[in-house]
């Protein structure tokens, strides 16, 4: 794997771990009210787009950093739905 | 453009427009609290390398919507900013 193949997995380690913060506030506040489900619906939709063109153009840094992304999306939009009907 | 690239920019379009939303909601609000100003610093700093790498790459989707994304992140920071500025 070359320099440009490992910045590529930090570049989608960066953009792909970036929403755990996020993960993390919501689980500590059990609160999702701020966070839009929208989001990581449409999220979810173009990792899912990148995963396609990775395998397509046999790039591994998109499709491994995409999975793992998408991954923390759904994670994002279950926290959001448990938070929402622990309310109702 | 082929087939493949189209998809790489709707994907793109996507994971960088997704964030659009929480900016509306953010201005909406004039809150931002339950934002997490860190992720959206990682996000800049995985969308810079992901540019670069796309650059090296001659990967135009990569580079085009990482350009859109780092500026929306970066919208986004500056909403941090104000809302909190506004608050103290």
């Amino acid at each position: 794997m070359g320099f440009i193949e490992i910045l590529g997995l930090i570049a989608g380690i960066c953009t792909s771990s970036a929403i755990i913060p996020q993960i993390i506030t919501t689980i500590k506040r059990k609160k999702a009210k701020d966070v839009s489900v929208f989001m990581f619906v449409v999220l979810s939709t173009g990792n899912s787009l990148w995963i396609y063109y990775g395998v397509e153009k046999s790039d591994m840094p998109i499709i491994a950093t995409n999975i793992l992304a998408l991954s923390l999306n759904v994670v994002m939009i279950v926290l959001k739905y448990n938070y929402r009907k622990a309310k109702s």
